[in-house]
């Protein structure tokens, strides 16, 4: 096993340990459930409280977007397990001010379950409303759009959310701009490698060097059919005419772009597979409008990479620009990747 | 071969292709000599320039950090290797305002020689000054300070002079300043596995499965000894006793921190290894201005990470903190890390 751990059982508590101490200024852990990262330079207004999470293994997915004007808190499970309920209740309690919370995450049934009962807890025990949007990009994962999972396209939808939160939209208001962000969302990834488990020291599933799999999730859901690595070109040709005949996205139309590494993927492999997307648009006419290339959500030490469009309208494009700041998503007010290019 | 990439004699001009595509607001391709990148939002002022380079393979190193008051330029070698003496030229040629350049590069024998050779044709051809400062942080590859090594050090004592020149000081004072800034640096790396060379399809050298090696350098460098992997806190405490023994640096000092990815080690195995660093330096009672982890200078995929501290000045300190913009590092001017903690 080529990770750098101490006990296997361990490995998220001492990954929150490190994350919170290395960013103190941004976030805490919630006093009463250490699973719950909160931000401490939440907005003083009362306004909607916008929590993210799931399962450990995808940093800085999901606890790296808490901080100012993003998601308020973020709900830690073990790797690739889902949070418990009582930590998804607690982080209500956490950071409600009044205006209700929602609560965002990629749709995996153990998601579903745990954060649904955190909900009916905050609403029984509290009278605190909280709505949920899944986020479902993954094109590759189901037909219909809404039983698909949720993978990189997590981080421009839940931007989406915490930029509306941010302008002082109501609940519903931020619910029904946040399910527009995810429905005009689609992601198709592809994996060289497995990640490595910490605990029993072996890859989750085997993959001989040399292999691939287009198609495949972030936890080794099965994709297209395992095959001999193809060229970065070939990759991104089979990926996006997934996405863009999924998504209808075509001549015209202007989008957010993501280049999302799983882990072990170089940056300078992401910029050739990216230089290619961004060919592939250019010459079927589809408005780049802003493009981000880099880890955003992993899979720890997976090779591979997924590429996220985002179908965008004025008010999204809006809000996917809104200033933040969290440890690992920085907008400044005068930020200069707003300047014409 | 675990990567994604087309012909392996491309992955420079293909990866750099899709960098300015993706950061198009940000940096171009000098016309002349496309292994310049330039930035497009350099400042108006007359200002001392800073440009950066050395070989690619350790994105986001160099040109990751060419934007707004930090670096002006990078000069982009192929992988391992030091950029053409005409590209260092031309870079000087391209961002010049008449207030002189720092060229600003990890100390190794190519490019000490073809940087030198940059700065003498561009004061025999056109009279423009240029000094250099070259970073030796690494502490294990010599005894010398002045004859180490540059690894993960590089990114704050670029900071530094970007954040001098940024300030309007002259080119004497920006070289001084950045000079006290590498004095204070030290870093020291574990590597886990090799980087996987594109043309090849190999690794650099052959490390295998269970084993790793402390103190080795960023293009396979020798270190300590081959050794089985150890935990993240045993590694870390070696690391730490090297770096905390030669810097000097003890209670009552405040440090800035920098735990840096390979670039193929989980971001939860970077806070792991963090977190132990911050125990430590607490317990010996220095003090931790600010701390960064991530994937700040890699080697590909190589599996591993390095401990930089830079022993804080005032002067230092404000320097790192200066407002900047770049793709890969942001500070706004309202950055919720300057909140007391």
């Amino acid at each position: 096993m080529k990770r750098l751990v101490n006990d296997g059982y361990d490995v998220v508590e001492e990954m929150l340990e490190g994350y919170v101490a290395a960013n103190s200024s941004y976030v805490k852990l919630d006093e009463e459930n250490p699973r719950v990262v909160v931000s401490k330079v939440i907005s003083k207004e009362e306004r909607v409280r916008i929590i993210v999470g799931g399962g450990s293994g995808h940093e800085p997915l999901f606890l790296g977007y808490v901080g100012a004007d993003f998601a308020d808190a973020a709900v830690v499970g073990n790797i690739n397990t889902s949070p418990a309920p009582d930590a998804c209740y607690r982080s209500v309690k956490a950071v409600d001010s009044g205006k209700g919370c929602l609560y965002l995450y990629g749709n995996y049934a153990g998601d579903v379950m745990n954060f649904d009962m955190g909900a009916e807890m905050a609403m029984e025990e509290d009278g605190i409303r909280v709505e949920t949007v899944l986020v479902t990009d993954d094109v590759y994962s189901a037909k219909d759009k809404k039983n698909r999972r949720g993978v990189a396209g997590d981080v421009p939808v839940f931007k989406v959310a915490g930029s509306a939160a941010a302008r002082g939209y109501d609940l519903d208001t931020v619910k029904t701009v946040t399910e527009k962000a995810n429905n005009n969302t689609y992601s198709m990834g592809v994996a060289l490698s497995s990640s490595t488990l910490p605990v029993t020291g072996k890859a989750i599933f085997e993959m001989a060097d040399g292999e691939m799999e287009i198609g495949m999730g972030i936890h080794g859901e099965p994709g297209i059919e395992r095959i001999k690595i193809e060229s970065a070109d070939k990759v991104i040709d089979e990926i996006l005419t997934h996405i863009l005949k999924d998504s209808k996205i075509t001549s015209g139309d202007e989008v957010y772009v993501l280049v999302n590494g799983l882990g072990g993927l170089p940056v300078m492999d992401q910029y050739i597979c990216y230089r290619r997307v961004h060919q592939i648009l250019e010459e079927k006419g589809i408005i780049i409008h802003r493009s981000e290339v880099g880890n955003y959500a992993t899979s720890m030490d997976m090779v591979g990479l997924s590429v996220t469009l985002v179908n965008l309208d004025e008010e999204i494009k809006e809000l996917l620009d809104y200033p933040c700041d969290t440890p690992y998503y920085k907008i400044a007010k005068d930020s200069k990747f707003r300047f014409k290019k």
